[in-house]
């Protein structure tokens, strides 16, 4: 049964929640194909919208032919107008990226300011709607996959993202030019050779039509193939959010998963993945994590913003920056920590003749560390040999006897090495640490603050 | 670092468990480079097989010609040796099938006679290798993405199933060309051209090199995806067996599917396509099953060997063969039904003058019918208007009336026309099917056996 595009347009906003009532879309324009047709079907239906349009100023002279069009456009329509002009090159140069991601930065950016902007309150903005349509959306897939994809590259575009919709998205290329043709609009053809555009009439050029030499079906099935990932990205995100209940431990800033647990995990690259990707961890750095299953303790991986530590049984997600850092990693030639409001300062010395030190500076055997060091509050369970009593002694105890009020015990931190306690910081040295006649190399560590 | 292929076959044999120890692997050796390199290598490694060689008489000399170069190169490497010559177009004709299909068929059985058979016992076959390798399995992911595809098809050929191993499956077909090149190995070249394999090589030689001209990675990449897409396959598994557990429950041979709780799905579509799937559905009938959500009671689809019933707030799946089923469904022109060891009749009859009948035939008003008719056994909660009595009775109150023992009870039918009881069968016919003076068609069931 023939559907007009009309209809199907209506439909498809309709059962994706993509125009809500009493709001306007903001819609992009770029004065190409697409957009224009996209303000039309929007215009023949009744819904609300308004029109913006960036001039990147990167096509001189067919750029403000673009801009004119639009302009003239939105007059035709009658729809409020909105247009900027970036310096796109200027933002590309400062923010060292490509002139692609400057021009997507500048364009998302601003549209945001446009929903948000309190001048623009009395016209509803509801979101910004692109003109993506199947074929552009097929297109991107296919160079997905050829480039390397997990799921979600394969289920592509989704019809509504935040404040993004994509009303167009069920319909072909084809048809939108029908609609063009038969209503007899104008637009404007965009010259511009980017590199991505390139690839993208590479794939809709030469690619696509070869494959369908053989497959004349192709993009239908290519169209059904979308519509099935995105429902295996359902069962697959639920199926981790499983598997990630079952395994993380959340402390805080922190999360601490169970070494066992994990390395039973199946399947376990997919699964430590997406836990570590939403640390900033890539896909390369799961390997090196995955070591840490079978490493000793106080080994670590480090993304932009988070490390992953090795800590006996657990590995520990921790952000790097030590305030919210219940664990710290010190390395050898660290010279300074901060943590809370305090400051350990670290330095190799000399074995002094004098070892005797206020409470607030430890002065230990170099050779008997294992480094990293780590550094962490206290916790319950935690003992050490303190320096001349000759046994064991639980910290917890140690606090007491040191008649230590309640947030005073939450304040104090304890120094590792090995998963054996060097200090009790500002407190009491451990005896497995201490320098005797056979150190040659001391290492004094001093709590400021 | 750079690894002879030999230790990269040794570790991926080994990793997945390819080649049991003190067992034999029955390698299917067509004549052409793939098959002769995995041999050599399984010599080089010591690792026992035989060989098989299907003579498919196919292509007149050339078939003759490969056979018995497979034959020389078991005689070179000094092992077993099987060879069956097939009637393949004959297999083909007869079966209605393509010669591909034909061949396969015939292929794989003779492989499985072969392990099977007592008087191989003594060469411990544990399993059939075949050659297929990383190029091979690229090319079937890209050509089953472009004819559309689920999860599996990305993922493509796994190096074990059941009884089958691809022990080249991590290798580039380029590595195997080295390898034979560098160990001066001889083999056939096949010259046929079927159609999956002109599809296969248009891929080879158009489709993937194209790509690559953009995408100089393309092969590598689609290496990456396939192992990732294995691991997606095995998360989308398990969310699917949650579904599934929490929709089905299983009653003899039957499926019983709250159609609330089906409703209420996410995602729906692929959920239902895969409990269907498993019950002979196609996939475009899983949106059939989908509109009886919405339907009445004794709506059904019905697949080649089962058929899912609405029937009151639940949808049935059920063995089409009668007995293994407790619910029959009864168009209009079925003439007989088997039930237990017992049958009905079915006939529309005349309005007969007298309306006497013994226990087991009913006689009630065609019109009045609802098909399709449900037989099913009684069950608690059952009631009906029986015949005369001017209001209703439970049925298991009738059944303690008419003094039924425990097992009698249990080969207790009803028969039901849209929800209404019609006759609790061979017992009692209800009150508002019964023939009256409007009545112009009767319809007669009668109880054999």
């Amino acid at each position: 049964m023939f559907q007009p595009l009309s209809q199907r347009f209506l439909h498809y906003t309709r059962d994706h929640h993509l125009a809500l009532a009493n709001c306007r879309l903001l819609v992009a324009v770029s004065g190409g194909l697409d957009s224009v047709v996209l303000c039309h079907l929007l215009q023949e239906l009744h819904v609300p919208f308004a029109i913006a349009h960036c001039h990147f100023g990167l096509r001189a002279a067919e750029s403000d032919r673009d801009a004119a069009f639009v302009a003239d456009l939105a007059k035709e329509l009658s729809v409020p107008f909105f247009i900027r002009h970036f310096d796109t090159n200027e933002f590309a140069a400062a923010n060292r990226c490509s002139i692609q991601e400057a021009a997507r930065t500048l364009r998302y950016n601003w549209f945001q300011e446009l929903l948000a902007d309190e001048a623009n309150w009395h016209l509803h903005l509801s979101a910004v709607a692109t003109a993506h349509h199947l074929d552009d959306n097929i297109e991107t897939v296919v160079m997905n996959f050829f480039k390397g994809t997990g799921i979600s590259g394969l289920r592509g575009i989704l019809p509504i993202q935040g404040k993004l919709v994509r009303p167009l998205l069920f319909a072909r290329r084809s048809e939108l030019a029908e609609y063009a043709a038969s209503h007899k609009l104008s637009w404007v053809e965009d010259s511009s050779n980017a590199e991505t555009k390139y690839t993208r009439n590479f794939f809709r050029h030469e690619v696509l039509p070869l494959v369908q030499q053989k497959f004349p079906q192709a993009m239908e099935n290519m169209a059904a193939n979308i519509q099935r990932f995105s429902e295996v990205e359902i069962l697959y995100q639920q199926a981790l959010h499983q598997h990630l209940k079952g395994l993380c431990v959340y402390k805080g800033s922190e999360v601490h998963v169970p070494v066992l647990k994990l390395a039973k995990t199946v399947p376990l690259e997919t699964v430590a993945f997406e836990l570590l990707k939403a640390y900033g961890f890539s896909a390369q750095q799961t390997g090196s994590v995955l070591h840490l299953l079978d490493s000793e303790s106080g080994r670590y991986v480090q993304s932009a913003t988070h490390q992953v530590v090795r800590h006996r049984r657990w590995l520990v997600i921790a952000p790097l920056q030590l305030e919210e850092s219940s664990l710290v990693l010190i390395e050898q030639d660290l010279e300074k920590v901060n943590f809370g409001t305090r400051v350990l300062l670290l330095e190799q010395v000399a074995v002094p003749s004098n070892l005797k030190t206020a409470a607030d500076t430890a002065l230990v055997d170099f050779h008997k560390l294992k480094f990293p060091l780590v550094l962490r509050k206290w916790k319950a369970g935690d003992y050490f040999y303190p320096l001349g009593l000759g046994k064991k002694k639980k910290v917890s105890r140690l606090l007491i006897d040191l008649k230590l009020s309640k947030t005073e015990k939450e304040q104090v931190y304890v120094l590792e090495s090995g998963n054996k306690i060097v200090w009790v910081v500002g407190h009491r040295l451990d005896d497995r640490f201490k320098i005797g006649p056979a150190t040659r190399q001391a290492y004094r560590v001093q709590l400021n603050g």
